[in-house]
């Protein structure tokens, strides 16, 4: 059986009977039942995706996916082409966003290859998992072949799993790859029937005029390639990215190996409408991080049912929200393994 | 010249030269400028505070006030007012909310007794600074005389003063007294004429016919002691609590140093609102962090023009909120110091 098939069969629904203990402790907790909000609900989510009532959630990875994008020839992005390799160069290097917040958050970074136009220098600490030199340009035809579609989402779960085999207990999911909001706001049109025109967003400063030309790419696309909406493989293959694709195979590894992973902003929602248009009860292994700023993601938030708790205005990708996120779902997790409860000092529940 | 008056007169505007300067930095940094958000804002603030353009904010401390109030017989509370003295000993415990929030903040926890009704014990690490035994009810007069509000005040300044003298360089206000949202609500009515229906919420659960009386207790209160809203001592005086006026004090004290101080939720905006009042320029030494749920919240971090950045369906208190939020303050610092700039690879900013 292939690695994708094998991961999906594994994927089982959260644990509803260690939720239903978790939520009964939850609400013992020394405090007005429902007053830590969310932290609450992460803490019940945190049993049910791992089987336990105190999972650890110390060992945190950052997976940052990196691919370029046939599309990009359209004038969709405001950087150079060349600034995905530079960037994935300076993720390794502790110096982008994401790594710099990553080390602050206590989490360590892993950088993957799995479709950028520049060679990889073999002695570099990015992963080779290239799948093609970019993808191509989906206004002229399919992104990717389907089976190029599978080996991304495969590309996602090996490393994945991995992490998780090496001892890490929670990912996050990071991208790098320019012009890549392209294709994320064509997997949610493609998905939802929606016009680009209302999901497309400035992604690294684009301008207005820029915009109206980067959603007509993505509407000549959807026309030309027809991706089927209840074939995620389709519409990952026709309108998607490698470094999307590898994306969810990661949130596909997390849920099979029942470890939580953060989504981060509008490039990994999109990952994350792949991940659960091929298995549905892989959303409960997802916790949604920021709002990002970037038009369309409140969209893809809402698409997905997720309710990013990080009000930040932030909208650069690669792993940044997620980045911040990682100590707050572990303070969900102390406040559920040290907190007092109302049994332990005698009281009844407020 | 009083501990209150030198401090006041000590605090000092933002530091405009260097903010200007890391504003410069934090839009060469390799990243689309403004993609960072909030993190982007706190960074500059965090130089106009501390007159650095880097400044440590790695030793956190949480500084939880806790007093008992008057106002409670009123049945303004959901829970026993017992439960002021419970928590502030789970707290030192860390046993509490705020006080496992800390733990994985890796932030130290400080407690401070200026006036619960109940006794200290001289070995309890709580430390002594009670006023009196609770507020007088402030339906039936002032819930403190002018010069228990400046002692209230002059206690936060002391304790968040030894604390920055102790190294501690960022501070989180915190609180625990049983009914102190109905003080909190009172202080915004009395200052921005808004009807104290408006503003009160369930603090610890209380049932809707319940709050029905607490905005008349307050309503009460306000027509009784006609607190003057061109004097924020006088409105602390009449309709505040011990421990809201220490809070206060402890945003004096941090501005005064040059130290930023995180505000909490409901009853934390309330004491920013007196501090801000006392002298508007220890606005700009303030973080917002969430969003509480209590009803006002919403209100008064508008009034006292804060952007919460959490958004957690929080309304715990003791400074809860405002734990999550010291790595994010740290996050925003290091996205400053340590990333690459555009500079640094010779790119022009995008």
């Amino acid at each position: 059986m292939s690695l994708l098939n094998e991961t999906l069969e594994k994927i089982q629904p959260l644990n509803e009977e260690i939720m239903k203990k978790s939520k009964v402790r939850v609400d013992d907790l020394l405090k007005p039942v429902g007053s830590l909000g969310v932290l609450e609900e992460i803490a019940v989510q945190l049993s049910g995706i791992s089987d336990e009532m105190f999972p650890d959630v110390s060992k945190k990875a950052m997976l940052v996916f990196c691919g370029d994008h046939g599309v990009f020839e359209e004038g969709v992005a405001a950087a150079p082409q060349e600034v995905t390799d530079l960037m994935a160069q300076m993720v390794v290097a502790g110096k982008s966003g994401v790594a710099v917040l990553c080390k602050q958050a206590g989490a360590d970074v892993f950088v993957c290859d799995v479709g950028m136009i520049s060679e990889i220098d073999p002695k570099s600490k990015i992963l080779d998992k290239k799948i093609r030199k970019g993808t191509s340009n989906m206004r002229k035809g399919p992104a990717m072949t389907r089976d190029e579609a599978i080996a991304s989402l495969e590309a996602g779960i090996d490393v994945a799993g991995r992490a998780i085999k090496n001892g890490y207990n929670i990912l996050g999911t990071g991208e790098v790859g320019i012009s890549n909001t392209t294709p994320s706001a064509a997997i949610f049109s493609a998905f939802s029937g929606v016009d680009p025109g209302e999901l497309v967003g400035a992604g690294a400063n684009l301008s207005e005029e820029k915009m109206v030309n980067k959603a007509q790419v993505i509407r000549d696309a959807i026309t030309l390639n027809k991706p089927d909406k209840n074939d995620a493989i389709d519409v990952l293959a026709k309108v998607g990215g490698f470094e999307i694709g590898a994306m969810a195979g990661a949130m596909l590894a997390g849920a099979s190996y029942k470890v939580p992973v953060l989504i981060d902003g509008f490039i990994s929602t999109a990952a994350a409408a792949i991940a659960i248009a091929l298995k549905p009860e892989v959303k409960g292994y997802l916790i949604c991080s920021h709002a990002s700023a970037e038009r369309g993601a409140a969209f893809g938030s809402e698409f997905i049912g997720a309710k990013p708790f990080l009000n930040m205005g932030m909208r650069l990708g690669e792993g940044s929200g997620a980045a911040i996120a990682f100590n707050i779902v572990e303070a969900a997790l102390y406040m559920n393994r040290e907190m007092a409860t109302y049994s332990d000092v005698g009281l009844g529940v407020v």
